[in-house]
């Protein structure tokens, strides 16, 4: 039998820091399974008391103590934390030294800062641009385009939608797609509504392959979702981005992180923290 | 002047895990604003080389040496990257003797699965969730509502698209939203498409006074927006909560990711690493 070793993942927020950290660490290991246990917004003496009897309670019924994450911030809870009877990994306790150097600058404690909301102008932002996103996708509207960072193209179902999304939510671009479809390439050029924007144009490709299978659960035996259609659809669209000079890459083996991360590189988005 | 300690952030994939990692440490600094140098798909010994030139040249010119945070994953390109003249704060080196004997496990050097694509139905399911939370968007469908694993319920702009779609994205969750209208009000009750779900409902609620604000940006003046008609659907919308037994935050001073977590933690989804 598989053994599944045990992680706590505990933060006085969301818990999102050390549940990445902890998918990446893991993702060092073949086949690592664990049985993750998330505690979040533990920001009480209370809650942390609770936490310490379970962790405990946990490790003596199981007969080995659990791996502890912990991203909790206020000193007076971290000291409370570690009562408990089994190794607490502090990310505060091993990079703040660092940092601290680094920033010439003494720590504070701002709970909930991390990912709470920022500045109410951070949220607005954010939401502005998922609604961009929604009321832009698909080229379902042209006027308004002057106002986007960044316009995807590509053929139906090359990943436009959820990359455009993603970098809305994540990183607050204002991202339009537009679908390249027959017409398109039957002009062999740029289509109309996008000619005044060509400096924020990037482009999704796709293998036929993987795009014939996407459309095949989508509708089963249509043209649309047929592998000639597809190859047809990709050559042309391809052809187009070369001859304008568009970038593209290629979504096949690509998640919607590498994706958007790619986009932003490529078109020379800064990225801030 | 307020000094901007430069920092790079160095990934052979997305970076997205030192993003998280630096914003959060950084939180517990006031004031503390960097200059940030993303650098991702850092992947090959030529990238490296020249990023460490780079750094070393940057450290040359301005006098001080910037602090970097790495989670390139190969062993020979780590090393090559601390010939660098600075600190590497190296992740894996940190974190990963921890880990290897809470798992019992030698680590391996699996690049690009930290944020990679994972496997293809991952990607799918993914994909699917967004698709999901768009079609169920804002009650535009009622057939299907069964395949939901969460149903948002909340009066027009308290915030249940942007969650629903964090969900999707971040934790391929099906999340629908339904938006509760003076129609449900005048009923007293809940609104019929959703009784045969109520284990999956979920509320959201706001303060009068910020969902005022918000509408007044979409429709200055108008009735929707005055504080008054604010006022009685927030009233109406948490005592149809409370008579029915529906847990339900108020998202004002809360983040999309807070209130993700929030709702997932409440209906005991569980979240994985």
């Amino acid at each position: 039998m598989e053994e599944r070793p045990a992680i706590f993942l505990i933060s006085d927020r969301t818990g999102i820091t050390i549940e990445k950290l902890v998918h990446t660490l893991l993702t060092q290991f073949d086949n690592a399974t664990t049985d993750a246990h998330f505690r979040a917004f533990q920001d009480t003496p209370e809650k942390i008391s609770k936490l310490v009897d379970e962790i405990d309670t946990f490790a003596e019924r199981e007969g080995v103590a659990p791996l502890v994450f912990s991203s909790v911030v206020d000193e007076s809870l971290r000291k409370q934390l570690k009562t408990a009877k089994t190794e607490i990994v502090d990310i505060f306790d091993i990079f703040l030294p660092n940092l601290s150097t680094a920033l010439h600058k003494p720590m504070n404690q701002n709970v909930g800062k991390a990912h709470g909301m920022g500045t109410e102008s951070e949220y607005e932002r954010r939401v502005e641009a998922v609604n961009y996103a929604l009321s832009y996708d698909d080229g379902a509207r042209i006027k308004g385009l002057d106002k986007a960072d960044l316009i995807l193209m590509g053929v139906s179902r090359s990943g436009k939608t959820p990359t455009c999304l993603y970098l809305a939510m994540q990183y607050k671009v204002l991202a339009a797609n537009y679908p390249l479809t027959e017409d398109d390439f039957m002009e062999g050029r740029l289509p109309e509504p996008l000619k005044p924007f060509k400096e924020k144009l990037f482009g999704l490709s796709i293998t036929p392959e993987r795009l014939h299978q996407i459309r095949e659960e989508r509708r089963p035996g249509s043209k649309y979702a047929s592998i000639d259609q597809c190859r047809r659809e990709i050559t042309a669209a391809e052809s187009l981005y070369r001859q304008q000079g568009i970038q593209f890459v290629d979504s096949t083996a690509v998640s919607i992180e590498e994706l958007a991360i790619a986009v932003m590189q490529q078109i020379g988005m800064k990225r801030g923290v």
